[in-house]
């Protein structure tokens, strides 16, 4: 490979630009956007802003233009392919002028690849060997097509990388990160803490009431974003790197304190992380009985890569027939049992048995279980849609009931569900008994009273 | 809520925003852009950019101008929360002029939103309810963030709505898509239909040969995204409003006649749907019992709703202890037997045991079962990550076991492995037995020969 042209500044911000009709429609989610943004920021590059353009020549080349006038380095995706909508190559031949030259390595090695697949290249493929003579290519092991590098008008480097993923990202990895360059000296580091149990507005209140830890021109930086029940507290650090690390350990600290129980993990660690990670360390063990969630909780565990750890045993009990054939549920709970004070599937009594019973045949420590109306349909008098009750048993311990009133589609009534039975169950582990959950109400409907 | 401003022209193209540190620094995935584009495109709007954009009020109201000018829509989402990192207000504040106002119908129905949830108002929350005066407030009955309606400048429409999904989504249902102006007598409409089983470049093959339907200039237009397992095929049709259907029938009737039994579902239906709905058509129920999915697989069939009617039960059968004790798999079939000739739990024979037994214990017509390494570890010799075995017994038909080797990480392996599950039992329904699926290997872990 050729040497990538270097220019003398270093790289202090990023934009990322997606490529592809299928992105601006609709029909594909952008998901390289974000992944290349956290690689930058871990690199300490900051990104800041991202595009996703249509097939669009003229549109690409407009984009490196304004983007080239801001940032110092641009990585862009998609549009290197073989057939006709493909056009970052030439959008780039836009901006940095010059003609278009068939790199001889890059063709060989296309051919290469055809080969070691018993396969011939099609003439298509030609076209993906093809570069602006001021850019250089970039080597693609898993696919056919190379990237692209070039320095732009404005001094703004551009990378373009293949769009997809299992491609672009050991690209960037080989050939892109050790290419960035840095300030000697500078950094940016970021931190984030995860909490459940607390709304977005009082983790603002207390973070703000403390010595204003979220004001704008404060650095670290501090903000929140909600992700469903979960609320995330971000930090970021931007500053000599010899004092990063303090800086982020003072309010890492700080926020724990003011937080307190609710502060479940930090970093890329998931609520069912974190609980496995507690089990795990005292040996103990979790099964789970879902009904209205369907598999969506022991999904959430299970995603947890060592999960079998701990997490030993689950049953999908949607009929009410599994309910008691697996679980032992009384059919008189039920309200096909003529009962008339039947207290119904989905109810607190059937709940605590679900748990009960799911932790008696798995043997396990801790249990948990969920029954609820996910809807559109099934509700009944007194239990709308997102009526949801979450039982929690456990070795040695009375056994809870709390019950929710969700609201939203039947997506959102079902995550809920699942991340509320795992609050319950750390809520439980880290001994915090008095919290109550968003969205739970009392047993009977009716709200808690305002504090 | 008091009249939105109208400009003349009709909102032929779109610019998606999303609003916020955590996106551009890629703490969070955009799903916002992806699913509102889709929405646009369907209402006949054009998407033609998404931006996303750090909170940064300068560089948030510096693309409402520069978007302002090139399309005659922009959506926004996010930045509308309570904190002082929520800027979107401000910022498009400084881009229509005027002074910022508190909206007191919006105050009320905040401090009613709290209310309702037995909760009291914070005052940080008043800010939400504050707008340029010039623009209006869009009302949102699932949060506390209201959105923002304004004609900018250049004359294009802006919507703000806030960013969480269930809250975005219904307020762009409800007040933004009743309010889009198209062109009277012309139509953009799209038509999908989904496929499992065949690989994009045989679909594109086959699309090809059958007069280039997949040529860029045609209309409608056609084209094709995959999404894991799943190959979609995507009809455009741009033109005269009383054409539109004709025409997408005709490419529809082709389309299906070319791919036959892969395609099982159009527009928003999932391939889980798509099982369901055949179950219930005939009176059929299904069982699951999940291995190293751990609950994905029922979590996807129970999304859909009404799914009670044909999905009664599954096991998470984690451990080996609860794959015996639970659907009764011989003992002498794990390696924990001290039998040198044990298959081990992830096997054919385990599989196949897995499957009948939960189609026994829920007497259902049919059980998948899935056992498998989804890595990072578990390898073991012959067996590495991503091996994955697939069983599929039937009421009166021979159990079926199929064996894949997946590539990519956990979250990869499982999906895939849910998805496969599903593609085995629709052959199975539509009678095709002999269609090869993606990943599948011989039971030995060989490769089918290439055709």
């Amino acid at each position: 490979m050729t040497t990538v042209p270097t220019t003398s500044h270093v790289h202090r911000t990023a934009a990322i630009i997606s490529q592809g009709d299928e992105i601006v429609l609709g029909q594909t989610l952008d998901t390289n956007s974000r992944w290349l943004s956290a690689r930058l920021l871990d690199a300490g590059v900051l990104p800041i802003e991202h595009v996703s353009l249509p097939d669009d020549r003229d549109a690409i080349a407009a984009a490196f233009r304004r983007l080239g006038e801001r940032v110092d380095l641009i990585i862009c995706s998609g549009g290197l392919g073989p057939t006709a909508d493909d056009l970052t190559r030439f959008a780039l031949l836009d901006v940095v002028g010059g003609t278009m030259v068939e790199d001889q390595p890059s063709l060989a090695a296309i051919r290469a690849y055809f080969e070691s697949r018993g396969r011939v290249m099609n003439d298509l493929n030609r076209v993906q060997a093809m570069r602006p003579d001021g850019a250089v290519m970039i080597p693609n092991p898993h696919g056919t097509a190379p990237g692209l590098c070039a320095s732009l008008p404005g001094g703004s480097e551009l990378f373009c990388l293949p769009g997809p993923p299992r491609e672009m990202m050991p690209m960037f990895e080989q050939h892109v990160r050790p290419r960035l360059r840095l300030e000697p000296g500078r950094a940016v580091a970021t931190r984030s803490l995860h909490t459940i149990g607390l709304g977005e507005s009082e983790i603002a209140a207390r973070l703000t009431i403390a010595g204003d830890m979220m004001a704008r021109t404060r650095n670290p930086s501090v903000g929140t974003t909600a992700s469903q029940s979960i609320v995330s507290v971000r930090m970021r650090y931007e500053g000599p790197s010899d004092a990063a690390a303090a800086a982020l350990d003072a309010d890492e600290a700080a926020v724990r304190a003011l937080l307190g129980s609710a502060v479940f993990a930090s970093g890329e660690q998931s609520l069912a992380g974190a609980i496995l990670d507690h089990l795990r360390a005292v040996g103990q063990t979790l099964s789970v009985a879902e009904s209205c969630t369907g598999g969506l909780l022991g999904s959430l565990l299970t995603d947890v890569p060592g999960s079998s750890d701990a997490f030993i045993a689950g049953w999908l009990t949607y009929s009410n027939q599994a309910k008691r054939r697996d679980l032992g549920v009384p059919a008189a709970l039920f309200s096909e049992s003529g009962h008339t004070a039947a207290p119904g599937a989905v109810s607190a009594e059937v709940a605590s048995a679900l748990a009960e019973g799911a932790r008696r045949v798995a043997g396990s420590t801790f249990a948990l279980s969920i029954t609820g109306i996910a809807g559109p349909g099934g509700a009944v008098p007194g239990k709308p849609v997102g009526t949801v009750f979450i039982g929690l048993a456990g070795e040695g311990c009375p056994t809870k009931v709390r019950r929710f009133a969700m609201s939203g589609d039947r997506a959102t009534v079902r995550d809920w569900s699942a991340r509320a039975a795992l609050a319950m169950l750390w809520f439980q582990l880290v001994g915090d008994a008095t919290t109550t959950l968003l969205r739970e109400v009392q047993l009977d409907g009716t709200p808690f009273a305002i504090k």
